[in-house]
């Protein structure tokens, strides 16, 4: 789902493309009774499993699964926060090593999910059609020729396709251009969200791009404009450092210095912090400023540092205070062979 | 003045004892006209060239001096920084290796002052006496049978002493109770400011002990009484840093741990900031936390890090940020080898 360490790209962490599917002649999973609702499970559980697409998938049942395991699975991304709270008979079914979840009986009873490290949007559109070709061959979907793909959301209805990628646009927030982007992609029919989605705050200066329309237009329009608004969006953030390092460096420098410093000498960091810390070693490895190896293991680490997974390896429900004692001790040692900064210019040319 | 790095004290930073004396039938500086000032300055320095306590020492007349060095004078507490505001005519004679300064022409003809590092209170007073002595039989004191020394502010007279002690209590500071000492020892006559003495802010935690009283007493009483409240503050102090260690250690390893963070990953450093970091230095040498001698490299820093002492060791007029820019670079390199703090427990124990 992620890149490897070594492989992660500069400002477009990951791309995802989900598609919401409903089954034809049963309720929407907010109207459904219980026995509705199971029913819909097992359909789409017993048609999965033929899919050549999801071979070797792990199928979950919401209902076996402790909070820590759903999570872990929300804080990968796999499963949305929706699904970690939903009602009975809620199920997924996923490869994560290969960035595909299906979730079932979510807002919609099929919500079908691909996820790739870096700007992929084409490349898992073709994915995400296949797959879904191929569970339309094993299922009933609800279609209108009018409308489209029938959604529980209206937002949702027509293709019911949402493209995102998930930017991290540090030289734009440090700028103060973030409202402005806002509103100009917004002309565009593109929405600008937190990193856990609707809602969310940015934190770590991570925004999720993604279509707003789903209606009256084809996928493949969709997909290309949002792709033009990401490379012009690109552009803008790649300046934005440049002028940074150009009109700001003292002030750059000594915020990403300080960042190393937390990571190899706190001892209590909240995830919070964690993640606008390791936010700023990714854009120190972006700007040469550490080994580009570095920006992988920061994004690993703004995924482990979280509180399912911080739970999860120590094997323990764990309080506020002991996660950030815990994570400031993960991050010591994570980063104790972080090198000091590269020099960008020396005093004397200030 | 201060002690060499390796000896440097806990708590109490330094003593000194500064003694307040005017020549008899010469108006007091505030009041003297030009022509008053140039004679008293000229019978004082003429005076002092004979006192054997003063043998090797160097004669400065602050109208010779620049902007910067006045401010490193006063930086390393040399003179007072009334001195460098004064009118015309004021001197100094200083040995600053024998931590000993007579200001000519203050707010009063003489002011005597000897410094040492740590608890020296009686040892002080008896230097200080001994070189008033020698100056008593060169120069015409004012002195009243019935008031004692004359002075040009009315709370120096009698004795014309102030004893203090600079005294370093981050632990009070953290567990808020400052406000509570105040209180307590102004009762004793005892006073509590900032480093810089009146009406300044206590900066790196660092607080000037003093005698408020100089009437009514003799001066061996007024340090025994000094002594007392300095030994019960010390003693709050270490009860108070007990106290974080057991409540709240992961808070104070966190302080400490991003101090060295900063010291060793900074690139813009204000003073006010540099003090608090190397005031979280002093604590973590009082602790065990780091090797003993770094609290004495603290303590070097904690003057040569100011303003005018940074523009001496580039030998420029510098703005603030250029000055924020070379701090850090000279924390960096002072800081570069200061170890990981030792764990004063482990995780486990949480």
């Amino acid at each position: 789902m992620l890149c490897g360490e070594a492989e992660a790209c500069p400002v477009v962490i990951t791309t995802r493309i989900r598609l919401a599917r409903n089954l034809a002649g049963h309720p929407f999973p907010g109207w459904a009774k219980e026995a509705q609702r199971r029913t819909v499970l097992d359909l789409c559980l017993g048609a999965l499993g033929g899919v050549p697409q999801l071979r070797g998938a792990v199928t979950l049942a919401m209902d076996t699964l402790s909070q820590t395991e759903k999570l872990i699975l929300a804080e990968s991304h796999l499963i949305s926060r929706e699904l970690m709270e939903s009602r009975p008979f809620a199920g997924i079914v996923t490869r994560p090593e290969a960035g595909c979840s299906i979730m079932v009986n979510e807002e919609d009873h099929l919500r079908i999910q691909l996820m790739q490290g870096g700007l992929a949007l084409e490349e898992l559109w073709e994915r995400a059609s296949e797959l879904d070709q191929s569970m339309e061959g094993r299922l009933d979907y609800a279609f209108s020729p009018r409308l489209g793909y029938l959604t529980s959301c209206p937002t949702n209805l027509g293709t019911g396709i949402r493209a995102s990628a998930m930017m991290h646009l540090p030289g734009l927030v440090m700028k103060n251009h973030i409202d402005q982007l806002v509103r100009m992609v917004s002309q565009l029919g593109i929405a600008v969200r937190g990193h856990l989605g609707e809602g969310s705050a940015a934190k770590g200066s991570i925004f999720q791009i993604s279509n707003q329309q789903t209606l009256g237009e084809d996928e493949e329009s969709i997909i290309r404009r949002l792709h033009n608004v990401i490379d012009a969006i690109t552009e803008q953030e790649l300046n934005a450092r440049q002028c940074l390092l150009e009109e700001n460096e003292p002030q750059l420098m000594d915020k990403i210095g300080r960042a190393r410093g937390v990571l190899q000498n706190g001892h209590l960091l909240s995830s919070d912090e964690a993640m606008d810390i390791l936010s700023l070693i990714r854009l120190a490895a972006d700007l040469g400023l550490v080994p580009s190896q570095w920006r992988g293991r920061a994004d690993r680490l703004m995924i482990e540092a979280q509180p399912g997974h911080m739970q999860h390896r120590v094997a323990a429900e764990l309080g506020a205070t002991r996660r950030d004692v815990l994570r400031a001790v993960q991050m010591r040692e994570e980063f104790a062979q972080l090198p000091a900064l590269t020099e960008v210019t020396g005093v004397a040319n200030l």
